[in-house]
């Protein structure tokens, strides 16, 4: 083979109550990536899109993930890449994450499927790394092999994928800035024994919530008195915004990586596209421009388009 | 129905990455609980083993956990408690949740099953808060209503029973005291962030290790870093016998709720007892006098004789 292209999914991951360890993918916004053999070794970039993303190999999440490929996998030629970008930087639902995903999963087609999912999770997370400074896998495992992923390690990958009933998600991104650095540092360095214990206890509950079916489970389960007390201020109308997605009939939900989206689960897309109103009616007269998208949780990740 | 006669099977709770949340009942040993229905209200007790344990109904955990039930249900006669004891108090293998939830059960009984379990568990933790001062499901849950159980929250009770594979216990008494104080006093009161992230990461993988029934999740996932590093040094010998059942082919194992027992977990009856085997050559020598148990974990919780 000697070009691929491949959609790689948008992903939510921390999950409420499963922060760093929890994520899944949804059925759009997909990024497009396009890989080509070329006998030149090394690897560039082009950019389709508005973002103004680096094309400096080095410097783009893309880059240096298929770059770590390549040198695990000792080849003599390089690549083109050639990135259609959909999922919007810095929205909190897996931009470069996507990138990276649907970057080496294409490469690894040109390779006639080379490594397993554990290494192209480990390549991605050299994107993660170079873009927030910390390998983490919560979007790049469930972008890459789809559905929801628990991350039980990273180092070394050992990821599950988790069983779920049908489940839709409706994802808010108020278009405000968050910072990396300060979504970091608003975080405590030390939690009380006894809140981590209720977020483990809610986590196991979620979990048997996904693989029974138990939509009630799901809905009681998802509560996050860690990470979301700390966050919630830097999303402008946050709590409004999730008290509306629950009155509307949404079973739980909450920020979707780091935010400054918001997601909420539902059972039915009509729930969810429910959700997407009463949602949008809390940001329509605020002037925040906003995006919103309903999409199923689908099994399928980063694929042959 | 007048008189009732129960078994309440022992408990192993917290299970390593699920401290304070987890449990699951085992084959043996059990309590034996009769109730009798008398006309005078009120509750008296009898205890026929050799554990002096107080007999006075306001001192005793299956006496407040059947006053409690007595109190809600209104009713105007009262019980005769006659308790065979088989599970030695301070084992650390829910020998108070044992008496107490298979008093309830019998209890209810009488009272053609008037509550449903997630009362009889509420009732039953009040034994726990006068054996340890304060109340918690982990032993309770399991005993009363059987198998592998994740408590979400006691306040209201919300437990969920987990699916698992065939496992066997192996459980090491080594008979010394711990207080629960002490048990308590180890513990630290703040945890790093990041050490409570990578716990519920392993419990979320431990629970879809269960539900999956893939013992090798099960087995890269009953890790813990936090209560078992703090509680370990009040067993003597603990690590040379993890070690020692991990090295015979145990799936992991630790500390049975607050301790001193040690269990382990086999896929195999055979395996736990080559488990028990092992376990024992660590404790022959040192003198201190020990009991040990391979059962299987099994569905049944507490039933009638």
């Amino acid at each position: 083979m000697k070009e691929v292209t491949v959609r790689a999914p948008a992903t939510v991951s921390n999950v409420v109550c499963g922060f760093d360890c929890l994520g899944f993918a949804i059925d759009g916004p997909f990024d497009e990536v396009t890989v080509r053999r070329r006998d030149r070794p090394g690897v560039s970039i082009t950019h389709e899109d508005a973002f103004s993303l680096p094309t400096d190999p080095e410097q783009n999440v893309a880059g240096v993930a298929v770059a770590a490929l390549l040198a695990e996998a000792q080849v003599d030629f390089g690549v083109e890449i050639v990135i259609e970008k959909a999922i919007k930087p810095g929205s909190g639902i897996g931009s470069s994450g996507a990138s990276s995903s649907g970057a080496v999963v294409a490469v690894n087609w040109l390779l006639d499927e080379k490594f397993p999912p554990a290494k192209l999770i480990e390549f991605a997370m050299e994107g993660e790394r170079l873009a927030s400074g910390s390998r983490h896998a919560d979007n790049v495992a469930p972008c890459i092999i789809g559905g929801f992923v628990l991350v039980r390690s990273i180092d070394p990958v050992d990821v599950v994928r988790l069983d779920f009933p049908p489940l839709f998600a409706t994802v808010i991104h108020p278009q405000i800035e968050i910072r990396t650095a300060e979504a970091r540092a608003v975080l405590p360095e030390l939690v009380p024994l006894a809140a981590a214990v209720k977020n483990w206890s809610n986590l196991g509950a979620f979990i048997a919530g996904l693989e029974h079916g138990d939509y009630d489970l799901i809905d009681r389960s998802l509560v996050d008195e860690i990470v979301e007390p700390a966050r919630r201020g830097l999303i402008p109308h946050f709590e409004e915004a999730k008290a509306a997605g629950l009155a509307a009939g949404a079973i739980g939900g909450g920020i979707s990586g780091s935010g400054p989206s918001i997601f909420m689960l539902s059972k039915t897309r009509e729930r969810a596209e429910i959700v997407r109103t009463a949602v949008s009616e809390i940001y329509e007269p605020t002037g925040i421009p906003f995006n919103t998208y309903v999409s199923e949780i689908v099994s399928q990740g980063t694929s042959l388009r």
